[in-house]
C-alpha cells in the first residue's frame, strides 16, 4: 500500500456512538478540499450484494435463530464481495477509501465480545484479505456510557429502533471495548482518538493525522 | 459416525440431470418401509436461513457480479447454517439424513469447475465440518449428454428455466465430472453407481448398498 499512485485506504472503529459516521463525513470533506479523491463505505454492506447480505441476514430476526459461524461467513462473504468490488479497484485507481467500520470491528464483537473461536476470524481474514491491512485506522475512544448515550439519542430523535447489537448487554460492551484496545496496542496503523471530547478537539486531531497521511 | 445410536449421514453427488431427486425419494422410502426415521434436505439450503441465501445470493443476477470468493462463503455460510441447526441435531436424535449435494459439490464445480483455489475450498471445509464427512456418499454417474440431456427434458417439461450453472459451457462440465470421479477414487466413502442405466437397476444397487448400512 505505499505505493503512492495508489489510494490510502482508512477505516474508523470504536463503539456505538462514537463519533464514526460523524468524523467520516469530516475526514471526506478535509481531504476533498485538499484535491483528493474519496470514496466513503461502511460494513457489512457497501456494494448491493454486501449491503443484501447485511440485510436480509445479518439484521433480521428468522424463524430459526442464526448458527454464530453462519453469521460469519456471511461478514466475510460481505467483506470479499466489499473488498473486491468496490475497495480494491478504488485504491487501484487512486481513490481514498474511509471505510466505516472493517475487520477490526470483527474481531472486537464476534471475536472479543461474542467469544468465537479468534483463529476462525483469523483464518477468514487471511483468506479474505491476504495481506492487506488499512494504511491507517483510527479508533474512535470514549468510555462506553458516552457512545450509548449519544447512540441513544441519536436514535431517539430519528424515531429509530436501536439495532440487535446496540441491545446486548454491558458485559458484552466490555469485551469489545478491551477488544479494539488490544488491537490498538498491537498494531502500529491505529491511532486511538479520544472520542469523549467536543467534536472540535476531535476534527482537530483527525486534521493533524490526516496531514501525515498526504 | 459409527456410534450405533446416531443416524447415518447420506449425500447424493453427480451432475445436473443424473438422477439425484428422484433416488434421494427411493432411498427414503425405502428406509422408511425398513422402520427408520430419515429427513431428506437438499444443498445449497436446507433450512429458511440456508434458503435465503441459495434464492437471494446463489441464484439471483445482480446489478453488479458476484465475487468468486464472496459466492464460496455464502456456499459455506448456508452450509455451516444447514449442519448445525438442521444435519447435526439429526443425526444426534437418531434420524438417517439424505442430502442432495454437499461440500463435494463444492469441490466438483468451485474447485475443479470453475478453478477458484482448492486451497480454499479445503480450509473452508475444516472450518466449517470439522472431521465430519458423510458415512456414505452415492455418486450417481452418467456420461454428460445423458445427464443434460434429462435435465433438459424435465426443465422442459416443467416449463421452468434452466438454472444459472446448468447454462455453463461443456468444458466447465468435464471438468465438474472429473472431480467428481477423482474425488470418488480417493475416498473410500463414495459408491459410484451406473446412472446412464434404467432406473430400476439403478435403484437395486442403491437398495443393496443401503442394506450395508444398516
Ligand atoms: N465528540 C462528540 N461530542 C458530542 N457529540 C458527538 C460527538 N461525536 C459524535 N457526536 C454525536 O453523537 C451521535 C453519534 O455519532 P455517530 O457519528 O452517529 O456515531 P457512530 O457512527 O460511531 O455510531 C450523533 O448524534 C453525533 O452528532
Ligand atoms: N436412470 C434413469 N433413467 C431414465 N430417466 C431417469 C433416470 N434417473 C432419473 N431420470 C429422469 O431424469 C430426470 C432428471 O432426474 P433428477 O432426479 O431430477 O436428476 P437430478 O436431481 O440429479 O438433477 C427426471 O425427469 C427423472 O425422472
Ligand atoms: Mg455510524
Ligand atoms: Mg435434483
Amino acid at each position: 500500500m505505499s505505493n503512492p499512485s495508489k489510494g490510502r485506504f482508512i477505516t474508523f472503529e470504536g463503539g456505538e456512538g462514537v463519533g464514526k459516521s460523524t468524523n467520516i463525513h469530516f475526514c471526506a470533506t478535509w481531504l476533498r478540499d485538499k484535491g483528493i479523491g474519496v470514496i466513503t463505505t461502511r460494513e457489512p454492506g457497501g456494494t448491493p450484494v454486501a449491503e443484501t447480505i447485511r440485510e436480509k441476514l445479518l439484521k433480521a430476526h428468522h424463524e430459526e435463530p442464526v448458527d454464530p459461524l453462519a453469521e460469519l461467513l456471511l461478514m466475510f462473504a460481505a467483506r470479499a464481495q466489499h473488498l473486491n468490488t468496490l475497495i480494491l479497484p478504488a485504491l487501484e485507481a487512486g481513490t481514498w477509501v474511509l471505510c466505516d467500520r472493517f475487520t477490526d470491528s470483527t474481531i472486537a464483537y464476534q471475536g472479543y465480545g461474542r467469544q468465537l473461536p479468534m483463529e476462525h476470524i483469523h483464518n477468514l481474514k487471511a483468506l479474505v484479505q491476504h495481506n492487506l491491512e488499512p494504511d491507517r485506522t483510527f479508533l474512535l475512544d470514549a468510555p462506553l456510557e458516552v457512545g450509548m448515550g449519544r447512540a441513544r439519542a441519536r436514535a431517539d430523535s430519528a424515531g429509530e429502533q436501536i439495532d440487535r447489537f446496540e441491545t446486548e448487554k454491558l458485559a458484552f460492551f466490555e469485551r469489545v471495548q478491551h477488544g479494539f484496545h488490544a488491537l490498538a496496542a498491537a498494531e502500529e496503523r491505529f491511532a486511538t482518538i479520544d472520542a469523549s471530547r467536543p467534536l472540535t478537539d476531535v476534527q482537530q486531531d483527525l486534521a493533524l493525522e490526516l496531514e501525515k497521511l498526504l
